[in-house]
């Protein structure tokens, strides 16, 4: 099959389908496979020193193609303000990693093993070429999350963005091309769930950010094909907070970690324990806070929230607004169901109260602005129900002190954990934590370990004296 | 179910089936594995420096119990020289473990954050059950190699050892039940195929060791569960014998490294390659000192090669030398078939020449007693051949002088090199080292990092200041 088809993209902001793109047929993709792995080798052996040379150069190239990364980021999610600032933090990020890198590349002494005369030196494989497959609700950011530190161990890397945000990979290949050395071992290829599946056949490992479900799919994939499998799944991230916690700062770090994006993140609050004694003012605060956020409309540069980037993760907001609100959740500000608006999907930061772990709400992920808010009475209670889930990404604990909340927050089976703030991994990406339970499988994506998985150990031992075997025992 | 299923077991030495056990039933198998998780809180709890003195304890305990183990590991594998290595080395084992684990779980300082007040605190935590599925050809040490590093990183092991070889589980199970603590964190169940199965629905982390056509399925299984899957599987190691080597070093060492537990371990030499010029010499001396080498009859306690401790095992020898003869190869020593003396099978050192790529003694994991030998001409072409394989466990390079094999070593594509000797990984245990290819699938099982591999990393992110929230822009 040489024929190329069309695959057509929705506008989340009119609800048209204004893009569309040409799926790659598996030829063309292995083609492109088989072209940056001959090119690894070579990026291989160059060197950290080169590499970091090299993604330097990508960083000022897309300095330069900012605007238009921006332009087309803003178009495939319909909001701004992350859009902006996904493509500024690309610069940061990028001196991060090398900055990580470069330390991690410092070169260490032979170790001595236990055995006389034997020699120890380890060196580090990277895996040739590595896979990721991207989500749509921060496209650029998180198809970039594991392909830094990819490149940096010295493998090539191809990504596969969601098919629901495939725009800003026009203008981020531009910034490739414009830097040879790095166009021969990166490669957006824009596709669907089907390429993704041709892909993961092509590839030595394979990084995927996304829902449980797809993601499980994907481990089942990488086991049939027999190669390593990062995933980073789906959170419920729980908020807990305690008598005695600032409430002005819980509010505001709640409200913004729950609906910021849309609340279309990983790590977004999903649900939040209040102690009975204090549930009255937090959820005054709370409301106020919460209705004088505005929907981005009319345009993009209105208010704080915008539109629901996929239409099918509208019908979910909705079966959990409507699944709460039949079991008796109260609606005390928002939508009791999405809002068409010019053609857009929108939900404004909506709190629920009278709410249960019978519900969907409480218990899947929702990924809208959506702050079902549950009381408790006692700290067993509280890291009960904040334990009572299938997943385990991260959470948040507010207390009167930072010692009681981090005390608590020891308690809660999850990788990270926000002490009087939320969502804190969103903004520092040095804490070395892994996913627990349905939330993922796999290495550390922060840190220099976050290196270190794209790579394989290698340990030589040497026998660096003319002695006689030591199978001595064998032939005597 | 309630009915226990009797499972009947062969004698390596004589082919009766002269032992039995029960299958443990699906309900029996979740009772046990659910008292390990229930007891692994306490066990995690008490800290690096109770378990230390738990599996000091363990150690004493297993000495106590020496002969027993040794005898019934003998009687599982019909030969005593390893049997006794496999019980004496586990003392030294523990030790090495316990070093490892107190350096590892030594307090480390706070990190700051990137950002202004916030502090990052990093914890582990333990997988709460991992399985282990161990298999029969060194039963023991094979058994433990991940159990150890487990059990000290705080979590509760259950062990399924191969059915081939399940005689020693009686006598180690005695020895655990002396220290009661571990006893509380510790098991093994005898079982089949479809106990391993079971076993793997209960557990957090599963480590397999074993072949590559069952680590498959076991990854897949895996997948389906969503637990991650540690998989040390068959190799094709190659040994490399370059113009100038000591010969008599060379000889002895692969003679040992291939035929060592009559071939059946995953790190034996399965493929010899020698340079045309000293290929004479070289099969001169090999042949001398394989012919030297005795089969382990008629007790026991002669010569040095047991019998094929596996029956299934027997057909896949035949099958490889059957092939290659029938494709053109030259016997100069040893069986062109396995042997049949008093119920047992036995292969002797056995060299082939005039070997190719084309043949499956030199493609597929033999597991026996076999030494092919192919000669080359130019480095290239040794390194084509070595890395020409599906496999890439570990490699073998013998050369001048060591900094010239360490040259050529870091071309091949496998997790451990020896270099001027053969299989060193059985004796050196602190190279971290991964497998390469279709050998495995997950992080070293040597080094403080395997026991890493048992815990999932948490991130504590703290706020200690009372600063407004850093999320100022959003409600700004």
């Amino acid at each position: 099959m040489s024929t190329n088809h069309l695959y057509h993209v929705r506008n989340p902001r009119t609800g048209e389908f204004d893009y569309a793109f040409a799926l790659p047929t598996r030829t063309k993709l292995q083609q492109e496979t088989k072209r940056l792995r001959q090119n690894q080798t070579t990026w291989q052996e160059k060197g950290i020193d080169y590499r970091i040379v090299v993604l330097q150069a990508w960083k000022t190239s897309i300095h330069n193609h900012l605007e238009e990364i921006t332009e087309a980021l803003t178009i495939d999610t319909g909001r701004c303000y992350e859009s902006e600032l996904e493509a500024k933090l690309i610069a940061q990020s990028i001196d991060r990693w090398c900055s990580l890198a470069s330390d991690f590349f410092a070169p260490t002494a032979d170790k001595t093993a236990a055995i006389p005369f034997i020699h120890i030196k380890q060196d580090l494989q990277p895996y040739p070429l590595v896979g990721v497959i991207s989500p749509w609700n921060f496209p650029l950011l998180l198809a970039l999350i594991d392909t830094l530190p990819a490149l940096l161990a010295g493998c090539s890397v191809v990504i596969k963005p969601s098919e629901v945000t495939p725009r800003f990979i026009e203008p981020i290949m531009r910034s490739i091309q414009e830097v040879p050395e790095l166009a021969r071992v990166l490669s957006f290829v824009a596709g669907d769930g089907k390429t993704g599946a041709d892909l993961l056949k092509e590839v030595d490992l394979l990084c995927f950010t996304g829902s449980v479900a797809t993601g499980k799919r994907v481990y089942a994939a990488c086991a049939k094909h027999f190669i390593p499998c990062f995933l980073e799944l789906g959170g419920k991230d729980p908020a807990l907070v305690f008598e005695g916690a600032d409430l002005d700062l819980a509010t505001s770090s709640i409200l913004w970690g729950s609906t910021v994006n849309c609340g279309q993140s990983c790590l977004s609050i999903e649900r939040v324990y209040v102690q009975e004694s204090i549930a009255e003012p937090f959820l005054k605060q709370l409301k106020a806070k919460a209705e004088a956020v505005r929907l981005a409309f009319p345009t993009v540069y209105d208010g704080q929230i915008g539109p629901v980037i996929s239409d099918r993760q509208v019908n979910i907001l909705n079966a959990h607004l409507q699944d709460a609100l039949e079991k008796g959740a109260v609606l005390v500000s928002g939508n009791a169901q999405c809002e068409q608006k010019n053609g857009g999907w929108y939900c404004r930061p909506t709190i629920l109260t009278n709410v249960n772990h019978n519900m969907k709400v409480m218990t899947e992920e929702t990924f809208g602005p959506i702050i079902p808010v549950m009381t408790f009475t006692t700290e067993a209670e509280a890291l009960s129900l904040a334990n009572g889930t299938i997943f385990g990404l991260s959470a948040a604990v507010f207390a009167k002190d930072w010692e009681t909340a981090y005390r608590i927050g020891q308690q809660i089976e999850a990788g990270a954990i926000s002490i009087n703030e939320c969502a804190l991994t969103s903004m520092i990406h040095d804490g070395e934590k892994q996913s627990f339970k349905a939330s993922g499988i796999g290495g550390t994506r922060m840190g220099a370990a976050a290196i270190k998985r794209f790579m394989k150990q290698r340990a030589f031992l040497i026998k660096k004296e003319a002695i006689p075997s030591p199978w001595w025992f064998y032939t005597n």
